[in-house]
């Protein structure tokens, strides 16, 4: 039996009910620019040592809410757990990013892929339960998965690219084999999000980081679909509780609108899009998250202020002229930098909660 | 005296006058997916080495209307020459991107920028020329510069990055030095391009393609205004004709009404907005450049075909109902990859040429 929350704001926001702040939590926020992050992770011996071990996981989720009053904890884990689990066997090289030993390139690889089995991916299960029991109804925590191309991205790369140009050629010249990679990514992260929120996630988000890298038209097709199939396949209640949807297209602005129409109940955004405009645009069909540049964070804590405070005013106040409630979470527009000072977010923080106190009077 | 122009189809889409077929260019069109670059490449030594030769920058400038029946020339140049004149000290280390020995960080270095002495550049105005006669009027040729923003970002970054952690820090933190370096930069590129003009480019673009990764209204500060000076200093006719200015601001979908406002008589856009949308948006007040995947052309010549069939259909006809015409300038919505199959490309000149003749009967 886990503890009733004591601080539900971010979960109300998500659902546009109201809320006496705007709630916030920041992507990475359990990350290398804490220093006692870095420790853990020295314990550890490597980031899947961390990963992997539903101790450690639970240590540095809940590391930066001592720091900081933040509203939400995320899980500790990384996006490619489902791939691994596919048995692409995952790796991380020192100083670099995340590498697959198995690709997925041809004909023979995409018919060898399957769902994997969820036992595969206990670990992280089991540290959402330890997480959730360490948080004590302390705030929320949200689970969370890649999306089906991101996912997609990876798996076809073999590792980060800044060009697509392999994952892009198998679309354009064998969709069919794009299709299957995806209808399979799309199976498996619903079992693993629905699995997150039988093991004690309250909140679910897809990460799209690779859908803004796809033309009008093949996003649609391969990034979005599939992203609606998941969420669609959801389990949306736990504890008598609504579960939020949470997805986030890294540079998807353009496509808000059919973004805010998958069935989430809230759309993350990255900061090219004016929170106002994209507000005006869903017109609160569904909750907003961002937006802020995490590399504001770099400047004097006044200027952090500053821009939090223009984000904050860019939303307005969720409270509408017609006694509705829109929702905003306050995010950064993609995860905190490693070589963040700490207490510039303090000076975030800080100035999230108390502007948008004043917001609301 | 220079010959007289025999295809002129891509300076009337460019001023959205009636055009029998859709003329198209290449982003990177004299680059190192053509054999007969890397051959001239290498007699020249160095990527620089040819940049700086009139003679090789009017070669490899020449190599690509050898092979297709491309509706442009562009001047074989890089994006940097503008702060390497500025005493940067430009290099490129093999097998790595542009390095600057002493990038732009602090208050003294600021103030130290100057706008350079543009017979700095005179090799570059030397190309234009040797280039404009080498084409004795096939087809026009078109001068370009980095953005004032653009070349801010590599300026203080001092080469490429993934994340403009120091170009933005100090756009956050110290907004008076940032609006110097791009005060001091929008002079100079205006130079340049007038200079450009005057050595016989018939056609100026410019390419601000890190725009994209500024927030919602720091767009606008610092990259759309400063793009705004430069085009309204450009001569804009020589040789009795109008001299039109393309601005392309990679990721900058979202901007594309206030970019179509900025005085320029093309927009370029990449393949994350579609062209119907963005004409109806702009209504034919501009022409429009773009916008298809580069990845594109690794899929087979059909497929290459179809894709281009699509971004041409998405434009539609040029003719409107009206009476008047609006502009498509057919091109990648990046720069072409070194690793294209020559013969793809073939694909897609025939594919743009008759589908685009098709769609005007």
């Amino acid at each position: 039996m886990n503890a009733p929350l004591r601080n539900d704001t971010f979960l109300r926001a998500c659902l546009r009910q109201p809320t006496e702040y705007t709630p916030l939590w920041l992507m990475r926020q359990a990350g290398r620019y804490l220093p006692e992050y870095n420790a853990t992770r020295a314990r550890a011996g490597s980031f899947m040592g961390l990963a992997t071990s539903p101790q450690y996981a639970t240590e540095v989720t809940l590391q930066p809410l001592e720091r900081y009053a933040l509203d939400a904890a995320i899980l500790f884990s990384d996006i490619l757990t489902v791939p691994d689990a596919m048995g692409l066997g995952l790796s991380f090289a020192a100083g670099e990013g995340p590498r697959f030993a198995k690709p997925v390139r041809d004909e023979a690889s995409v018919a060898a892929l399957a769902v994997p089995d969820m036992d595969r991916l206990r670990y992280v299960f089991d540290a959402v339960t330890s997480i959730r029991k360490a948080l004590a109804g302390r705030v929320p925590l949200i689970g969370f998965s890649g999306s089906p191309w991101t996912l997609a991205c990876y798996m076809v790369e073999g590792a980060g690219s800044d060009d697509y140009r392999l994952v892009k050629s198998m679309l354009y010249a064998r969709p069919d084999l794009m299709h299957r990679i995806l209808d399979i990514n799309a199976r498996a992260v619903a079992a693993y999000l629905n699995a997150q929120i039988d093991a004690g996630a309250q909140a679910v988000m897809v990460f799209d980081s690779w859908g803004g890298v796809l033309a009008d038209g093949a996003f649609q097709a391969f990034s979005l679909d599939y992203t609606r199939r998941v969420v669609s396949a959801l389990k949306r209640e736990a504890d008598g509780r609504r579960v939020p949807v949470i997805v986030f297209t890294k540079g998807g602005g353009l496509w808000l609108e059919q973004i805010a129409a998958c069935g989430a109940d809230v759309v993350g955004l990255d900061w090219t899009m004016g929170l106002g405009r994209a507000r005006a645009l869903v017109d609160d069909r569904v909750a907003l998250q961002g937006n802020l540049d995490p590399n504001v964070l770099f400047a004097p804590p006044e200027a952090v202020a500053r821009e939090a405070v223009a984000v904050l005013d860019a939303f307005g106040s969720p409270q509408r002229a017609d006694g509705r409630w829109g929702g905003h979470v306050f995010n950064l527009g993609h995860g905190i930098s490693q070589y963040t000072p700490p207490e510039h977010v303090t000076a975030l923080v800080e100035a999230v909660h108390s502007h948008s106190r004043r917001l609301r009077r």
